[in-house]
């Protein structure tokens, strides 16, 4: 029988299908029983699972990261689906059909790491191409960089979403980049590769989906720094020859300053060019993504109108121009 | 003698030019002496023109919108440049070479003309497409975009500087639309056009370049949406066809919304996706524009970084990749 | 048996009683199962209705703005009366009192618009006087504004609550213009009447009772200024005399600034006297409102201090003055 | 010859009058020039005066609260007036018709006593008729209160300006009470009889016009509230009887709160039905008064546009209807 | 048996203790079933307890500040401890070793006011120490002082929980005063001393613990400006000898202000050395206190991280240096 | 004759003294002449310093960091002490008194890096003894450290200022620490310790005294932070020995938290106790040295109060207590 994948749900919609756990909590209701918390995903998507009367021995009973047989039914709980878990066993992992977990196949993986490829080797400034293809040539950073997330519940929280969100920003950037001549599209690009680069610090994506202790403490925007400044001493020290300091600062800024406000977490605002450029794409890209996510996933049909969504601090009109 | 352009000025050129009256005042300083402050303009910028000892009489020897020879010295005062003026006399409009004062000549702007003609007849959704094809062929309508500044003070503060910042705009959103197929394009390309509408009604620009009066009582997104709501009035009643109310209220909100924030002065935050989209890339445009602007005015070579910017809120770091 | 209506219900009442449904949503309990959350209403006000174990086919057993017997027992919840809901079935209009459920009988409305006109026919100035008869003399406004409540969950939330409004806010501000010689009375007055006159295009009160998709998307502020747009261009054409253009801005002003400042969506703050009195009188009159339904709606007599109230963000003191 | 009143004065008008010192101080110009910058009052208003390369002991030869001939010009200094002074010479303050200097005549005064009597006198509630009797019977209460401004550089900054300015909230109170029945009327006129008296000790107004020390430390507020706790200890011990306690708290907690919110200075918001009344006019009367004489007092012709205005922070239409 | 102690509690202990109520209230869950929300407390710290289907007989059967026996179990909910009270019984405060319940002994509190008049003895500044003084020996203020918390939900929120508080303060500024000589240390230990004494007027701590109504009206940083008032008018009564005015202003102020800020609730901010060091000190006192109670009462060993605390508006990291 | 130090200067002191050039920029006045506005300095402070009529050729007659024989009168222009300069010429540092021109002479210095050498001697921790080490043991560090301001233009702005704020903080976190036992001392103090030491690369301070550009962009909490990662990867290259992760980021953690909230420029706010108390001592120290200096620079004896501070946004009362 076909999959059914969580996009697909429906309301009061059997299930008894195969899941991920990202995240399990046990918790109590107010009658003091306990219920376990599952965050449950597939490659199409997250959904919250809910297993009454059911405490800490069901809770020991497997780990973040397994794949769990779950038995339940769909319900809309505030706007949002979520499955009432009747029963569930763990399923051991040979046992599993891992492309079902895979937003994206490895295939895919490929085609969008050629094109990254192809987008970073039009670089001409011969500094930033060199710092571009130490990156490149690194397997252990390609192969990290094929399963970290770009967030933890957000848009891109799966496997490689951090890669499809770094392209698609170098695609947005470099469609643009004609436009400005005031803007250099060496560095945008590269800034746009760099941004994000302290997330596989920031986030720890073996298994479970977390925020890393350092991650917490420190935030991928100074972890994204540091990494740049080792990464180029190492170049240095093995090409014998100096990046040059200001074209460091540089990329360290666009780093720094890509949350474009202290209050969202940049100790400084963007102050070039290609600073405050990068600040307003990704936060365009991931507005728009914001915006057509809680479009897409609300499935109450009585309104024109989404719920009210706290982040975006608003409802969105739903219909589309036919 | 090539003529000596606003942009070109250096601190302690002498000059003796003709210029047009932007805006004048006659004030005193704190001796109590009388002095004329005027905003000068050519096509290449505007800079201020202070003539000391200077009162009522020559305040009102001439108006806004004249053309006035002037001798003076360009000085730099806070980091903008001014001209201390010696001496001015009236020069009559026959007497002067206009195409000093275009920033845009009459054939770049019948090609600039061309490019939004082709934008919008790309649109495939035919209540758009009969839309814009209203405004394009209402030859009052395209006379005063020909003429109007996209602002008083700011990066598109001359005319023409409308038409330059809309079809700017229609640039940067149709080489973003593919890019986000959740985006329907044609409304996103009437967003772009129908959204700074209300400036030719909000702005004076006959001669002198002020705020009206409703500009300032009603501002240019509302009194956009009312320029919509009769052009749509009349276009019905011309066909006898409908025009799709909610597709008139999608458009209406695009204009209204394209601010982005309520303390921005958009009474409604945008809430479909082409007007999210809408507002952010009317967001970029402008802050690239002040940023370079910011860049290239500065003319202090003892230091790598700008002046503070007060609507910035930062210094920029000036320095370009070489 | 005389009526129970919605205001004297005490905790621990039991209910047989016709209400009106306001609105209706199937919703899921964290244990998955369906309830109905109506919104139940008569002429004294509108109270919560949970009706446990019960989905989708008793959702569609009835429509919005439909009348049902509903058995029941009263309870607080979070300082809020709500309704049990043992059992309900609809009750066709027919068999209903339909007095039950108008806050102000037909005879009341008479008086208030009777009211209403005698405050309006005192405008000395000409055009107002006949701009005001145009809309007193329009037998179709008449009809829309004696059913238009003022708003969804506020004080006025009931039909005729928009004419209460006005009026009382005329009666305000026609008490207070004496004492400040520098207000133009006829102004201020016509401003009230026509502050909130795109709430009869903004909110949707034919049975049930909410915001219209323009409504949403532009915002009463917008469609009053184009409703007067409208209005005025009509009364032109027929009269074949120019209304003042100044005069019309200064109203469009006065209802697009009254929500006082940008954050709570007026796109310009007032700029006249008559605009800033109208801004203050309006949220006067509205905070003195919602205090004294906070006090009187607060049904805990543990307490010299009501509950929390979230908009106000405060408590407020109960007793009053013996 | 006629006097000339600041009130009168005109760009470039030669000035021989009589004036009051409200504040004087020397400062240095930037060329290291010694300067006197005077606050120059009659009881039309004030004026700033400024004496160019003037000392120390042109600064020493009078005191603040002095009477000087000046000899001087107007003139328009960022759109306030200002006098150039020539010269100036101490006058004797038998010399002086001291109605100039009286905003209000004596008798004016006894006529807004006898109303604040009348007003006062019509309390039914028996403390607050005693509370309001101790304070009309206060001969030192009264003469204090016949001097005091309401505030330094306000609307009603000069002598008699507090009763003024509470008279005319007394006025505006009583008009609307009947409006409002679930308002006190007893106490929201006690309140507002109340409410400024604490600036009776914050402001000097013997001669300057300034804060006093206990002013600036605790402000009128909190200086109020205490005033208001001594002077019923004073009653009770008189009468022997006690003053009921609840009812003390509300009169000083409308003290405490009439400025509405804490960032305005009140370190409790508004909690009473008659607190939340009593901030609201105060404010409503304080902001009408500044746009009435913003646009009084601005004599630019050739603008229908105010200057900006930093406290309303905005700009005021001026043309009144016609 | 040895007691449990409430901050000894874990999840799933059952329960069979005598716990003191600290407040008591009836609701009704969404199910329309009453049920009781206790706040127990001994003298370790507090806990919520829910008595599920139980209501105002229940209710009634016992006072604010009653000892009951209380059987339940213990569950964590959203973070917290609570109890689930499967049945209780009130105990006369006779059968009770109130010992439990005094989180200082009498002994331990001997010694808090012992060291408390160690460090008031050292003040040099004679009126200073003589209003100290007026404060040691008046019997009623320090019975009161020795029952006062420092809050109601807060870190301090038990009996002598305000005398800890200001000895510890008292401690941190004599630690501190050495270094910072430009800061006078009389002033700085008196003012400690005094700004928190409204508390005894605000709070009611007479068995149940909540605000009073003038500690609501007027809040303690007024209270206790009017204690002083009033007690240095006694002194001063007593003594037939004046208190320098200009030493109460600023004991005032350093009450008004200590919250430091408008929007904290202080009408002025802090504007001597004392203040500014006094309310710093304050606010790193309770914010240390709050942290560290976060982390300890955090019962969660899954995870390095605290919940959200939403007064921090933060998670803290929990893993002490080894 | 005795040296005139800056902080000695009167109002009217004619002035021939040699003083450093800290900073210099050529300025138009409005009437389009230039002149010299120089930063001048000793150890006792900093000065403006006006060269009226003077422009380019003068500017380049000398460096940033000369030294200059000034001839000239002291003004106060708006309550700051300034400098009219008549003439200056440029004295060759071997000239000069150089210990006139350090706040701290080098025996001086020595006792404060004494101090310090025996604050962190005391620590415990066995990888935090050894980072101090490190850091104590580093020549060049230290040699920078004597030399290194705490700020451009404020408190601790001259040579040697770090040294003493981080000596003071230490101090003070010593003092406080035993009363907080659940703080661990060892990670405060270092923490106090290098919470600035980015400082030594945000600011240029040879001679003049200014940001970097890699200051500017990225800030001293990122490069303190990156400093410490490189210290700490040659620490554990030159020892062969893993320093612990989770104390790396501890302490990174205090750096890049201790400006307190986002708002502030830092990236995270405080999560341990550690990194609170750092940010509040950091604050509180800064606050009563900015108060400090208010109060001691203000030279107006006329008034107990300072001028309005914009940073502190308010002002100070000055008496201090006889």
């Amino acid at each position: 029988m076909r999959r059914k994948f969580i996009a697909e749900l429906q309301v009061r919609d059997n299930v008894d299908e195969i899941y991920r756990v990202a995240d399990k909590q046990v918790r109590s209701n107010r009658q003091g029983n306990d219920y376990l918390l599952l965050q449950l995903m597939d490659r199409s998507g997250q959904v919250s699972g809910l297993r009454w009367n059911s405490g800490q021995s069901a809770y020991e009973s497997f780990q973040k990261g397994d794949f769990l047989r779950v038995m339940g039914t769909a319900q809309l709980h505030n706007g949002a689906m979520q499955l009432i878990v009747q029963d569930f066993e763990p399923v051991p992992r040979t046992k599993v059909n891992l492309a079902d977990f895979e937003r994206t196949s490895a295939a895919e993986m490929d085609q969008l790491l050629a094109e990254l490829r192809t987008k970073l080797s039009s670089l001409s400034e011969p500094h930033l191409a060199q710092l571009a293809q130490s990156y490149l040539s690194d397997e252990e950073f390609i192969a990290r960089l094929r399963r970290a997330p770009a967030g933890i519940k957000t848009h891109h929280a799966y496997e490689g979403g951090l890669l499809e969100h770094v392209l698609q920003l170098l695609r947005v950037a470099d469609s643009i980049a004609p436009l400005y001549p005031q803007i250099n599209r060496d560095l945008l690009l590269m800034g746009v590769f760099l941004h994000d680069i302290g997330k596989l610090d920031e986030l720890v994506f073996e298994g479970e989906m977390v925020y890393s202790d350092p991650g917490q403490l420190l935030g991928h925007l100074v972890q994204g720094t540091m990494e740049l400044d080792r990464r180029i001493a190492r170049i240095s020290a093995d090409t014998r020859a100096e990046f040059p300091e200001a074209l460091k600062w540089r990329l360290q800024h666009m780093i720094v300053s890509h949350h474009g406000q202290l209050e969202h977490g940049s100790p400084k605002v963007p102050m070039t060019l290609e600073a405050i450029a990068l600040a307003y794409l990704d936060d365009l890209d991931a507005k728009i993504n914001q915006a057509s996510d809680l479009i897409e996933s609300d499935r109450n049909t009585d309104s024109n109108w989404t719920n009210f969504h706290p982040t975006l601090n608003r409802k969105l009109y739903k219909p589309s121009l036919e």
